[in-house]
C-alpha cells in the first residue's frame, strides 16, 4: 500500500499530517489526517479514531477539534478519516445528508451506491491495516469516537468490534438510524427497504441484539437543534439500561451541535480513552 | 453604539460570540469575535486583544486558535477584530497583501484608502470603547497579541500605548515594515513615499525612537517560509538589545506560519498575559 503525504505541520510537539491513498474498498482516492505526538524512537502509541459527521471531511476536526494538546500529553495517535468516497465517478445525492459527505459508515448493498460506498469495510479493515503499517501504532490499544453521523459510526463499529476497541465514546451521536429521518433516508438508500438489514448499523438495535462495548462515554449538548428529531439520546439511555450496558451519557447544558461543543469536551474524552489504554 | 449579535455558541464554559456594528472610523459594518468566560455576576475580566494576519477575518483564530480553554482557566475576555474594512464601496487591491484583509493597523493618509482604512483608530479608540460598554471588561487590565501582520499590529499599538497594555506578545510578527516587501507595499500605499511617516508603524523604529512596552513575548517558527524575507525576527532582537527593551523572543524549532503553530503556543501566551493581569 502506498501513501501520499499531502501535508505535514508541526503542532503541539508532534506532527499533524494529511495523507492520501488509493482505496481498494471505495475505488477512489481517500484522504485522511493523522496526528502523531513526539515519542521515543521505536515506541508504539495507542490509536484513537475520530469519525466525522455529515458534510465533513478529515479537515473539520483537524482544524477545529482542539485535540492535539491532549494527544501530546497522553501520547496518543489521532486518526481522522473522511466521511465518504469522493470524486467524479462517485454517485451523489442533492441532499447534504446522503451520498458524498454522508457515507454513514455502512457497506452499501444497493445500486448505484454499492461500488463505492464501503465506509464500514474501509474503517474496519482497510485503513487500520494502512495505519498499522505506516505509523508507530500499537494496534492492541485502540479507541474510537466521533460526532453526529460519526458518533453513530463510532458506536456501531465499536459495538461490532469489542475485541478491537478498549473504549468507545461519542459526541451528539445519531443513536438509532431506524428511528430518525437522517437514518431512514441513508439506510433506506444504501441498504434498501428491509429494515432488518439496518440493525447492524443501529447502536440501539445492536445493544438490544446483544452487542456490548467495554467502556462507553457520550456527551450531548442540551441546546443541540438536532437532539429531538434526529439524535434522540434518550433511546441510547434506554437501550443501555435495558441491556445492562454500562455507560456514562451526559447532557451538557447549553451546548449546541458545533465544534464549539466538541472542542470543549474532546480533550476530556481523550483523557478518558487514555485511562483505558493504560 | 449599537451592536448586532451575529452568533453565540457555548464553548469551554463560556460564550463565543460574533458581533457586528456600524463603525464611524471605517464607514463600514465591522465584525468582530469575543469570548467571555463564565464569571461571577458583576465581575470585570481582563481583556486580551488578538490581531489577525493577512487575508484573515475574526473567524480564523476563533475557529483554529485553541484559546478558549486557557481564557476560561484564567478568566480572560478574548477579542478578535477583523483585519480591514469590508464591503462594496471599500477600495481594494488585486494582491492578498494590500487592501481588504490587509489593513496593516494603520490610519491611511492617501487616496483612495484614507476614507475607510482607519484600522489604527478603530483598534486604538472605537472598538475599545464599544467593548468597555458591551462586555464585562476591566479596561485597566489589557494585553495585546497577534499573528504576522497582526503581530506587527500588536507590537506597534502596544508600543504606542504602554499605559493601556500591561503586556504585549506576538506570533511570527512583521517586525519592520520599513525593511520588508509586505511593509513597503502596504505602508507605501496607505501612507505615501515619505518613509519618515512609516516609523510610527514599525516596531523596530518605534523602539529605536524611544517607545517601550512593560513586557514583551514573541514566538517565531524556525520553519516559517516568510521568516527570512518578510518577518526578520532578528531585527527585533537587535532593536530590543540596542534600546534596552527587555524581551523574550523565542525561535520554535520546526514550526511554520500556520495556525498549527499559533494554536500550539497561544495557551502559553494567555497564561503569560494572565500573570501580568494579576
Amino acid at each position: 500500500m502506498s501513501l501520499e503525504t499531502v501535508s505535514t505541520n508541526r503542532s503541539h510537539g508532534g506532527t499533524q499530517g494529511v495523507y492520501a491513498h488509493a482505496s481498494a474498498e471505495t475505488g477512489t482516492t481517500m484522504t485522511f489526517a493523522v496526528f502523531v505526538p513526539d515519542h521515543e524512537p521505536g515506541a508504539r502509541l495507542p490509536v484513537l479514531w475520530y469519525l466525522s459527521g455529515l458534510t465533513c471531511t478529515h479537515a473539520n476536526v483537524t482544524e477545529k477539534g482542539e485535540f492535539r494538546a491532549a494527544c501530546a500529553e497522553h501520547g496518543i495517535i489521532f486518526v481522522a478519516p473522511d466521511t465518504s468516497p469522493r470524486g467524479e465517478p462517485v454517485p451523489d445525492d442533492e441532499g447534504y445528508d446522503f451520498g458524498k459527505g454522508a457515507g454513514f459508515y455502512v457497506d452499501a448493498t444497493k445500486e448505484p451506491w454499492k461500488a463505492n460506498f464501503r465506509m464500514r469495510a474501509y474503517i474496519e479493515r482497510e485503513l487500520p491495516a494502512l495505519v498499522a503499517e505506516a505509523f508507530p501504532a500499537d494496534m492492541t490499544r485502540q479507541g474510537i469516537t466521533g460526532h453526529s453521523m460519526g458518533g453513530h459510526g463510532a458506536l456501531t463499529i465499536g459495538l461490532r468490534n469489542p475485541q478491537r476497541f478498549r473504549s468507545v465514546s461519542a459526541f451528539a451521536p445519531i443513536v438509532s438510524p431506524l428511528a430518525c429521518p437522517w437514518g431512514e433516508k441513508a439506510l433506506g438508500g444504501y441498504l434498501g427497504a428491509d429494515r432488518a438489514a439496518w440493525r447492524e448499523y443501529d447502536a440501539c438495535a445492536l445493544i438490544a441484539d446483544g452487542a456490548r462495548v467495554p467502556a462507553l462515554l457520550v456527551d450531548q449538548g442540551s441546546a443541540d437543534g438536532f437532539l429531538e428529531d434526529q439524535l434522540k439520546t434518550g433511546l441510547l439511555v434506554e437501550a443501555c439500561e435495558a441491556a445492562g450496558q454500562s455507560a456514562t451519557i451526559r447532557m451538557q447544558e447549553g451546548y449546541d451541535h458545533s465544534y464549539y461543543f466538541i472542542s470543549t469536551f474532546l480533550g476530556e474524552h481523550i483523557a478518558w480513552h487514555a485511562r483505558h489504554f493504560a
